[in-house]
């Protein structure tokens, strides 16, 4: 770094502070950032400093937003009464690029972690439970499939039996396309277990 | 994109102008940004704009510096009558990184490519020509170890060879540490041409 001229070093020092960007990275970013057009580096730092400020929860399902209510909670046309929970915004996101769901979102961001220390109390599940006591027939839990996802979508299922509230797992199983060949044990064993009859 | 709001969708598309940044490390970049304490983004945004504005050629090697003459340039605890020719100021970090070359450099920013159509006007040879007329004893060519950094390092060399001044290209081999069977069969053929003796 110190075989950098200071603002250089600075720059790629700052950079390196980025999930996933290691100083190598850091450094190919910071030299390219140096030779950009003098407005586009003002536009990305301006977004930056934008998004930072203004950008809040959703008050209904905390997904991330510039306005008080995310585009679907907002939308009249969208089903208030099914409520897909997800681990982030980006899951948020993916369901909506399909086009095909038209319930809304509850955004937990993270999900339970013993080993992470992250608890129940750590994402947004009283939120959830409070959604509850409003009109809701549904609530599917779309959570990863990865340990923490399932320990999640058990725990949540739990919670909201009790309420007479239908709950439901989005199916796991093996990706359309996938080759087979390249699919790990437990996915198969998953998609076995959960065939259905043609 | 449209699946997120405005000043989101809007980060995300910044970030992934960048290099290396795909749509997916653009999300993840955007919403950690957006979970970042206040100072550090506006730190990130103002060296980003700091460096982008002040950062420019050093006079003498054409690396990149915000001062008129780079470090080594400036010192005189260097050898100023050999240079060695690098592609960018990456190799020329790396390079002084060892601690052990006590000459100059210059840097080329390219390298020849008659695939992508980079000729030797288009780097910064002519100002590597301007500088042997001072006094000037060797030029170690330095430029990478692939196709258009052999076809730069041939180019430079027989410019250089008329002018009197001794010409030299950095060894290429096995890096220390390799293994063997690791290595392609370039560089082993290379360095069994290149062997040393005993």
């Amino acid at each position: 770094m110190e075989y950098y001229s200071g603002q250089i070093a600075k720059l790629i020092e700052e950079l390196s502070r980025l999930p996933g960007i290691g100083t190598k990275s850091a450094q190919r970013l910071a030299f390219h950032i140096i030779n950009m057009p003098k407005e586009q580096v003002e536009q990305l730092s301006s977004a930056m400093i934008d998004a930072r400020n203004n950008i809040r929860y959703c008050r209904e399902c905390y997904t991330l937003t510039d306005q008080d209510l995310c585009p679907v909670c907002k939308s009249r046309s969208r089903d208030h009464g099914t409520i897909m929970v997800v681990e982030t915004p980006r899951d948020y996101a993916a369901y909506e690029k399909t086009g095909k769901y038209d319930g809304v979102y509850h955004v937990l961001h993270g999900a339970i972690s013993p080993m992470l220390g992250i608890g129940p109390n750590d994402i947004k599940l009283k939120e959830l439970m409070q959604r509850l006591q409003g009109d809701v027939s549904e609530v599917i839990i779309a959570t990863n499939s990865s340990l923490e996802g399932e320990t999640t979508a058990m725990y949540i299922s739990k919670l909201i039996k009790p309420t007479g509230v239908k709950v439901s797992r989005i199916a796991s199983g093996v990706p359309v396309g996938g080759d087979l060949e390249n699919i790990d044990e437990v996915t198969l064993l998953r998609a076995l277990e959960g065939r259905i009859e043609l």
